[in-house]
């Protein structure tokens, strides 16, 4: 079966083939960026609402919700891939599930938490157009949706600024992964109006810096259950 | 007197010697950006929300409260600068007025309005500061405020991007300009917890493209009065 290089099928499958690659990455704290910057910001802003549960969509190998489980939280680890959710098991995290955002959308997960976090997880298109308008329903009242990702501004490069599918890239990486996840692009005004239209109010837009460049690594939103 | 260089006093001070000179390159749609991308950008904003009441705060020579004016809406024009609230008077905007932000912030301005419009206005520091938590006593409930200002990951430039005064330039205006006004560089972080402690909550935020770079000309903010 051939899968569309640009699209959600094709971001679950690239990464079900570098799970390994990627779960030793991370482990090995091989990622300057994260290392310097992103971890801290999204464990420093989960922390700072002192959620007693959260769900961890995208949980990845799972250094996120290891670290806020023994932080006294508790946490479900998500991902779509298994290889991920179960180095996320194994790591320690106790209650990890393999679903997709799909599933997910369409009510699977349930759950009702003080937060739900996507810690660089929100990479598809559909996928997580659908899984935002879900979230009002995972989170208790007043929860709050923290997203740590890309900001538009520093990853569109030399490309317009507007929305779409960009081809991904291992570069910095070592020679184990293969056939990069591609990603869709979205201004800050899109990530703004997905937000709202999704039953969500932003309540904090954080970009922490690169001190490397001077530039924000990432941008961060919280935001809460509308009304 | 001497004046900071990098303060609100000079800002205004700068905005004095030059009323002239700018009025007449705005009223010769000199500036490429605002013919090609900004004006448009503000008025479209305004428009949709269909306010029957707007205060044009920092209104320079007028020309955006001479347009909603024509497009039927009752428009309050006001600068600090009595020059400029002079030229918009002769103009045609009917109702102007001669008044600092610092006078607004102490309650002065006794106006409630659908609406307050700040384009390219919010240049200062503690002057835009105070004004901003003064602009919820100037809107009727869920009255909004637009603010178009510099796209801070664009008009950052290589300064390292964090908040600061910066120092102004008139590079692509005429002969007739001289000393420029300095600006108060705010992360978009900075600008979204300004607008949330001020009791006013982000409804949307646009970033109007310039088709010579293919990047954002502006950022353009509604916020609405909290609860």
């Amino acid at each position: 079966m051939n899968i569309d290089p640009l699209s959600d099928g094709k971001i679950i499958e690239a990464w079900k083939q570098n799970a390994s690659p990627w779960t030793n990455a991370v482990r090995a704290r091989e990622i300057e960026s994260r290392r310097l910057v992103t971890d801290r910001a999204i464990l420093d802003t989960v922390l700072a609402c002192r959620p007693q549960t959260v769900i961890d969509l995208g949980c990845g190998e799972g250094w996120l919700a290891l670290a806020l489980q023994q932080s006294g939280i508790d946490v479900t680890a998500v991902d779509a891939v298994p290889a991920l959710a179960f180095a996320a098991k194994q790591a320690g995290v106790a209650d990890t599930c393999v679903m997709s955002y799909e599933e997910i959308a369409e009510g699977q997960l349930k759950l009702s938490a003080d937060m739900v976090v996507c810690n660089f997880s929100l990479l598809g298109k559909e996928s997580v157009d659908g899984l935002l308008r879900a979230i009002p329903t995972l989170l208790k009242p007043d929860g709050a949706l923290i997203v740590q990702t890309l900001h538009p501004l520093v990853a569109c490069g030399d490309l317009p600024y507007v929305d779409g599918w960009r081809a991904g890239s291992w570069a910095g990486f070592g020679p184990d992964f293969s056939d990069a996840p591609p990603w869709y692009f979205r201004t800050l005004g899109t990530w703004l109006e997905l937000i709202g239209t999704s039953g969500l109010t932003l309540r904090a837009l954080q970009e922490p810096l690169d001190p490397r460049t001077g530039r924000p690594a990432s941008v961060v939103f919280r935001a809460h259950r509308t009304g």
